[in-house]
């Protein structure tokens, strides 16, 4: 069975071509009640006008891009980007945008598809996310002029309007409460060192350790895996001054640190106190329930979305700070025993 | 900056419009020498066939559809998605085709989608995930003559080709290995009721259970969430008969069914056995690691994605059957202690 053509419709309503086209693109020339019965035709038979003719007719192509390049596991395990891409599309389906979504394994290649999207107009403009400090993606996509939306700090964003929260709050939040009970020595265990949102809770977490007084604290870069957190939380674990408390950059790392915890005979959170950057189900249903830092993820989503359909409509778009992430204590924190 | 055109490629290389095209589209009409710098001329501007001109003209959409109706919370929390995705691009990248991805929340909505999109040529194929007995989707699809591909088992899937593995199989696996080890009360703690590999799962689960002579066995239906996960096994847990070992549909359930034990202070595995489906990198973190039915889920999706481009070439497509999960005991399970 193929699409239903003008031709179909045009037979079945006993009119010529012409006249169908001319009732479906409301001109004159036909009848109300000949345009009418042939509008409940080609609705009858699912008929719509095809995205290439309205392409080339200048139209937009009423779907925006989102390339990511991590590692499939990461993706599979970690919360975030369902969520995040759960609000892009509780907003692009409203508006009737379709997400094109592409996984590769390198910056060339995603500069490329870029390129590809944006000249065979596929896309009318992309998400970039996991912005890197001078990142090549930004230069590249300002010259293709792709509309694009940066998710992440304004200073990685170049001409590009950034949506972001400011991750330094988050990390000053959680590292004063955990001096204010009691810790002295934090350590922090982080995603991969490239990432600009690294960096970023990376200085705000030396610069909070340092306004308090604290030695300079341990932070451990990793692949954000479960295996890596693991690993980060023995080596900090067996020390000979080990900390009394670790932040982990996601859910998994802090929940394979649970688990160490165990293995060494610590006990959470009289012997360690543990903070998982971004609260998810799984922080709520382990024991103890993870201390978190929380945040609507999928409203962050959700704003990406709007900002980036603003300015596919050529509207003055500037950068847009969602809230921060906030601490939540849980069953995961307490003051030191030592 | 806009799009590069024909005219730009002309003006930069001081050729008429109609020579770029015949150098562009390999026809005669000038020298070898001009076709070779119009053509570099053209790569360095980033010039591309427009998708809307190469579809008018008969061209594919270089595009495939994955339509997922389930809450963004159940999304984000499972890994079986995200994995899923990641293989159907490996093999979409290398063909330069593209994924188009959309969230719905009825499948009335799911259905219009389709529709559109097969009508606007904006896919040339779509998957169709999530299948219930009798889904309406189907025949709607079938209706649409859109080529498709259903995840799931065969007897849903009307005309439609389907890839799919037999979850029949891995239940019995599962079960017998804990009836040997002298398991004879186990639960089932199910995803949804309506899907039908939750009924394919429910029914092998009795029927096997039958075959070992066990009682009637319980199989709670929730909604993949760790609260009702939770809430399921605490409700099994306190009955006057409780079982002495648990299957659980997703890894979240079973994570959530290890803090519920030490709630009520039973110990895993002497006291429960505990089997995730889909083992996962948080099957592998918590303490005792989980039991678990794993499976190769990206070569599920890149299974999936190969199958559905074959379609979309007219090629011979049947049912595809892939390896069905297989059990891997780990620290969850033993031999109960009364």
């Amino acid at each position: 069975m193929k699409r239903p053509t003008i031709a179909d419709i045009a037979l079945r309503a006993g009119v010529s071509k012409v006249a169908v086209s001319y009732a479906l693109n409301d001109q004159p020339g036909v009848s109300d009640s000949t345009r009418a019965s042939i509008k409940a035709i080609a609705e009858e038979l699912g008929w719509r006008p095809s995205s290439a003719a309205r392409a080339l007719s200048g139209a937009r192509a009423q779907a925006v891009g989102l390339v990511v390049r991590r590692p499939a596991s990461a993706l599979g395990t970690e919360p975030f980007f369902m969520e995040f891409i759960s609000g892009i599309e509780s907003v692009l389906s409203d508006r009737a945008y379709a997400l094109m979504l592409q996984m590769v394994d390198s910056e060339e290649r995603e500069t490329e598809i870029y390129r590809r999207w944006w000249g065979e107009r596929r896309v009318d403009g992309v998400f970039l996310v996991d912005l890197h400090t001078d990142d090549p993606r930004v230069p590249a996509i300002e010259a293709l002029g792709l509309p694009a939306v940066v998710i992440g700090p304004p200073h990685t964003a170049g001409s590009l309007p950034a949506v972001w929260s400011d991750d330094a709050k988050s990390v000053q939040e959680a590292v004063r409460y955990l001096v204010a009970i009691g810790h002295r020595r934090i350590a922090r265990v982080a995603g991969p060192e490239g990432f600009a949102h690294t960096a970023v809770r990376d200085a705000a977490f030396r610069e909070v350790c340092a306004e308090a007084g604290l030695p300079a604290p341990e932070i451990v870069h990793t692949d954000y895996t479960g295996d890596e957190g693991a690993r980060a939380a023995r080596r900090l674990l067996i020390a000979a001054e080990r900390p009394t408390a670790m932040i982990f950059d996601n859910d998994i790392m802090a929940v394979a640190a649970l688990s160490v915890a165990q293995e060494i005979g610590l006990s959470i959170p009289r012997d360690l106190s543990v903070v998982a950057w971004d609260e998810s189900q799984l922080t709520q249903v382990v024991r103890p329930a993870l201390s978190a830092l929380a945040r609507d993820i999928p409203a962050y989503g959700a704003s990406a979305a709007r900002t980036l359909l603003a300015l596919v409509a050529d509207e003055e778009v500037g950068n847009v700070e969602e809230e921060c992430a906030r601490f939540v204590p849980r069953g995961s924190t307490s003051a030191p025993s030592a």
